[in-house]
């Protein structure tokens, strides 16, 4: 019997809980404190000066304080509407998909009302299938509902903050980092807790219906799981393409063509741009890792189910997922402080290492605080169900398969971190192929991705072999739990990268001096590699959740074994590792085309506006917002359908074995795909940022800004865009949303399915 | 029982081989009364003028004659000159290699003389262990030595045609077709028929030796698959990394910063670019496809003699392969005959459909062969091994598979035409991204790439369902014979392209009029699309070769499944996919270096050497062969360890599981890699092209040459250069030849691998 009792786990969880959303309301209030319109400058931080040889800018400058007031707001109105045009069409999708779960599980056994045996707890009795359908629905909607919320708040402190932090950067960079990292960690807490908070009632609530049939009961909550990722694919995909669309078409423009500044408010798209920062990078992003974060708990929980625990019903030792992330919420809460009150940052070069340092101890502090839930949450011997077989495990076995997931997320960042840095030699070779052009550029950009997804596949082929070996899939679904336990110190050093981002662009469009976009610039840059990390981590998750889930379809599908050398998985496998090209095709298409539209826009104001360039004209910034909205909408569809319908088509045509060979396929194809776009992307926008920063000898020898070098490096910069973006990113939700959905509907392709193959 | 008998098999066999090697003899003869100095006008074609308003331009001018030769002889001496380099590496590596191999399969049974008693073929008794080292390391020399062999005739011809063709160029575009295609057929045809005999030979000769043993004959034979892949392995890479390092640095100095057009002779990287295509695209695609050819021939009858035709010993069941083979070489004879005798070209635009055509009619023509084939020498009704049990199998049914096989080709083929070729909308469209700049041409040619994948990949996962469920791996293994039984057409075609190449540019450097260059450019243009399309078959092909290597290294492996849920062999799976990523790493890191390094030695000589630029001195051409020869031969040895090692360690360490999840994974991903690769380079080229020639409104208003959209364009072509020549098309290797290296050592990981899961 696990140490802690089933009472306490009641309260534990719950509480952590809300020690999250109490500590991010508590960062809220403190980036409130930094107040819009200046009339007081003693703003409650002390009001020291971090880099004493810089002056205090127009600290009192009540203009510079109303134009940055008036961005933000124009920004957050560009989000907001983005955000609720989006809502409106995911809600109708939402309301469709959730009928055809309804239908489809509810089919398995012809609707009926039945009580039916259960599977694996042998001689009780199971709610019927009817029962299970409508629960699965439920969860769905609650985990779509629950991850529009976790990227609606994202979003809402992200364009909330941003001009807060230009505000702060007159008072030099310790305190701008201050702001920016407070929010994402506003960002990041909310969603971790959220998370689990309404996992945790949901759970307790069926819980009320179900009684004792767990089984029915963790079927059920998957829900929840295919609810977050579905909401995600298309927070990830529109948000992505609307992002590149307007970002790509500024540059085109603005920085190629009439050689003017990024973020120059002469730019007709550069508001468009930054709404894109926010609702590309803040709000798919939390949409993402919550679905991972859903996902794996999901995972976990069901396949805990038909284990002994599960026949058993030990309610502490079934919660070891959701005690772990109750963990990670406390560990990351002492992390964070770290960053914002146990050091300072006092120069620029400061920022990198703080954020880095970040990861390092949320990881070291979690390895002991799984090892306290390892202990104390689980008995200390117990069998997991492993297709078919039982498997002895103990412990001290899960505080490895947990661990290790962790580390091997820490080595991925790390890894993501050295080829996306221009720190570091891989990002200064493709800065130095500049010399000889765009082309060299481009090459050396893409071997560098191809060369960066090394590293991260053998930590994560060690994770999966150590879990897998030690405590089967359930060993996955935690080391993929593992991984995401400190992502609320993920997602707030994540997010705080897009609300430098924007920071910056404030900074340019209120007309702040040089040394303010310096700050925000050198904030920007670092938020760059650590965005590049914050993908690392989502991508290096997203694998080991679709293995959990993708290990769960195939329990609960029936399927022993899923043999390459059959001709069904096999060819399940090919077009599987297909999928990602497919859906990338699309998706960078679609940029392309958005962007081609964005460019003839901008190019129309600049010709037909007088005066737009002298400065002395406002441009028509809302139809660039139109046409990235209309852009993204439309082009969200088909890449949407791609991952929606495949699943659903080869479960039904084809069966369960073809389905477990595509999972499998997609999976080990697409985590391939998506490390190395977005980590060539990150490259090649920091090798840019190498040159224009000039900050070495061999990088004053590339530059200044505008030389031949230059022109080239933003060619690659360019081109990275929607590889960073947009396809890379919307891939970890390609491979977990097909295997979760694979998850749910299970038991309809199980019953129903491969009818092709049983005409032939 | 065979309607063939097993007398007339081996007369039909070696006949078959004997009359390809005779037609391919006839067409070098015909090729070689085009004389480059023309004394005499009439060189034995009718002498009518094909395009009747185009006058036959200085066909008397000795001048240019004599130019011509020089520069043919220039380019023969730089490539033979490699080619002997690069041997002299090649043969220390034989030597080791083929060491390695006898020392690994020799210690199975620690070097034991003594017979055993047969795996399949029940109590016999086989040949000894060490014996089936010995005929492996044999078969391996031999396999090595015919790969050389084809890769040196195919360079040798190409470069002897290549002046002639620029020559006849003067006469009208149909004579050079025809002398360009003769000499593509030279190639295809001795590839094709000396794969063949060799291999016949070494059959009948090893049957001396092992008398009834066939499980041990065909066992050794597979060695020969392996010699033929390892030496194109470095054929493709070196050949590759030679010929982009040459083209980009050629390109990057010569095009954007000097202005002066392609093949300009003051560009002292022009006949090293030259000297590329003919060991790059020419000696390096010869070897790969002979090993292709070779690896599907021992894959199908290594399968066959484990089956009941090699149980109860029907030769000419067994030859099977074999007679499809000489089949292949008929029809494909037939089908040249279409090209150079029955129909004539009369205008450019004839060029590209009566390439295509060949295509058609060779697949035409081999279906009703197959047929043929697959009546008389096969028994009605057979039995297959397939991974422990037995399969019955139809004589027709084996039709199924090579006629799958073969459509599979031709549907590939096809596809990657319409996405390469400039007269459909794919390739107009990335043309037209080029009015934004380069980066959105650099996108749009990333995804149409990744498009490009689609229905290739369905046309294998079809033909491998199939074939799989009619014949299991003996139907794989046909059906990629399948696909190559009309190698010898494919390879003219493809052959064709980068002789036509060389052409354009002896007629630039001997300074003949613009006429002249317009006529090779339009042969160059279809020559573009057919080598994409031969690079959609090879990569095709060896998709299916690798699974019927992969199930025949399964069989002889001991292996019963291959289960993805297992962590050992999923472990394999995703790291088998990460291996592509890292082999293009390399050499697209290898291929942008070189290219630095060109460019800097020819910029070097444009500032040092006084005159040149105004092409009153010549520059220094050796320096720039000796920059690509040495970068190449020091290059090419990481990706070729990589490949080589990656079977022997993962068997060694990790055992025959984890090793077939490598194949798996490294198939499935690689294939994506490779086509996608290859068909953004191709479009980019042909868009490029499409500006260059202006042939519609729509191109004209993106041209001409010079213009901001050529310029975009020459970007992306110099990027998809190292894509299309150099990355994309090794990775067929990559995949095959890992795949016959496993199945050539299986006896010893079966026996000694696994070493460190065994420790832990």
């Amino acid at each position: 019997m696990s140490a802690l009792s089933e009472g306490l786990t009641q309260i534990v969880i719950p509480l952590a809980s809300l020690v999250g959303i109490g500590f991010a309301l508590l960062q809220w209030f403190l980036v409130s404190r930094v107040k819009l319109l200046s009339q007081d400058s003693s703003n409650g931080y002390k009001q020291k000066l971090i880099e004493s040889d810089e002056e205090e800018e127009g600290i009192n400058n009540l203009d510079i304080s109303i134009k940055c007031t008036e961005i933000q707001h124009a920004i957050s109105v560009g989000a907001t509407s983005f955000l609720f045009t989006e809502y409106k069409y995911l809600g109708i999708f939402m309301c469709v998909f959730g009928a055809i779960i309804f239908l489809f599980l509810g089919s398995v056994k012809g609707f009926s009302t039945k009580s039916e045996p259960c599977t694996y707890s042998q001689g009780n009795t199971c709610k019927p299938a009817l029962a299970n359908a409508f629960f699965s629905t439920i969860a769905f909607l609650l985990g779509a509902l629950t991850s529009v919320l976790s990227g609606y708040l994202g979003m809402k402190i992200a364009t909330y903050a941003n001009a807060r932090t230009t505000l702060e950067a007159r008072k030099g960079v310790g305190k701008a980092f201050i702001t920016a990292f407070r929010s994402g960690a506003v960002m990041g807490f909310l969603l971790a807790a959220n998370g689990l908070l309404v996992l945790y009632v949901s759970i307790n609530l069926f819980k009320l219906y179900y009684g004792d049939d767990w089984e029915g009961l963790y079927e059920s909550i998957t829900g929840y799981g295919l609810g977050g990722s579905s909401m995600a694919l298309f927070g990830r995909v529109g948000g992505g393409i609307y992002t590149k669309a307007a970002d790509v078409g500024a540059d085109l423009v603005g920085k190629v063509e009439r050689n003017i500044p990024e973020d120059d408010p002469r730019n007709p798209a550069v508001i468009a741009d930054n709404v894109g920062d926010n609702v590309g990078d803040i709000a798919g992003m939390g949409s993402d890792l919550f679905g991972s974060y859903a996902e794996s708990s999901c995972a976990a929980l069901f396949v805990a189910s038909i284990s002994s625990f599960g026949i058993s019903h030990e309610f502490t030792a079934m919660s070891y997922p959701l005690l772990i992330s109750s963990m990670g919420i406390v560990v990351c809460l002492i992390t964070t402080l770290f960053a914002t009150d146990l050091f300072e940052i006092k120069k620029v070069s400061d920022i990198e290492p703080s954020l880095k340092r970040q990861l390092l101890i949320s990881t070291v502090l979690m390895t002991a605080g799984i090892a306290v839930v390892s202990f104390f949450a689980l008995p200390s011997e117990f069998t997991l169900f492993n297709f078919g077989t039982e498997k002895e495990v103990k412990n001290w076995h899960l505080f490895f398969c947990v661990a290790i997931g962790l580390w091997a997320g820490l080595i991925i960042g790390y890894t993501t971190e050295y080829y996306t840095s221009n720190a570091y030699s891989p990002v200064q070779d493709v800065a130095d192929a500049c010399r000889t052009g765009a082309a060299t550029n481009v090459i050396f950009g893409l071997a560098l991705g191809y060369k960066s997804v090394i590293i991260p596949i053998f930590a994560i082929a060690i994770a999966i072999y150590v879990s897998f070996s030690l405590a089967a899939m359930y060993g996955i679904a935690v080391a993929a739990l593992g991984m995401l336990s400190t992502i609320a110190t993920g997602l707030a050093i994540d997010a705080y990268g897009p609300i430098s981002d924007n920071a910056g662009g404030i900074a340019e469009m209120a007309g702040m001096s040089h040394k303010i976009r310096e700050r925000t610039d050198a904030l920007d840059a670092a938020g760059n590699t650590t965005a590049a990390i914050g993908k690392g981590f989502a991508i290096g998750s997203a694998a080991l959740v679709s293995l959990a889930l993708f290990g769960a379809y195939v329990s609960r599908a029936g399927i022993k074994t899923v043999d390459v050398l059959t001709p069904k998985a096999f060819i399940g496998l090919i077009v599987g590792a297909m999928l990602p090209y497919w859906f990338s095709a699309m998706t960078m298409k679609s940029v392309g085309s958005a962007a081609l539209k964005m460019v003839e826009e901008v190019r129309r104001q600049f010709n037909t506006i007088p005066g737009l360039m002298e400065g002395r004209v406002k441009p028509d910034y809302a139809n660039c917002v139109k046409i990235s909205t209309d852009a993204s909408l439309r082009e969200m569809i088909p890449p949407g359908a791609l991952v929606m319908l495949t699943p659903l088509i080869v479960g039904t045509l084809f069966g369960v074995e073809t389905l477990a060979g595509v999972l499998a396929g997609a999976l080990v194809s697409g985590v391939q795909v998506a490390i190395s776009a977005s980590n060539t992307g990150g490259a090649w926008d920091n090798a840019k940022k190498y040159i224009e920063a000039g900050a070495s000898e061999h990088a004053k020898s590339l530059g200044p800004k505008g030389s031949e070098c230059h022109k080239a490096a933003v060619i690659g910069d360019t081109i990275g865009d929607p590889l960073k973006d947009t396809s890379g990113p919307s891939l970890n939700i390609l491979i977990k949303l097909m295997a979760v959905e694979s998850l749910v509907f299970a038991p309809f392709f199980a019953a129903h399915g491969g009818f092709l193959f049983k005409f032939i």
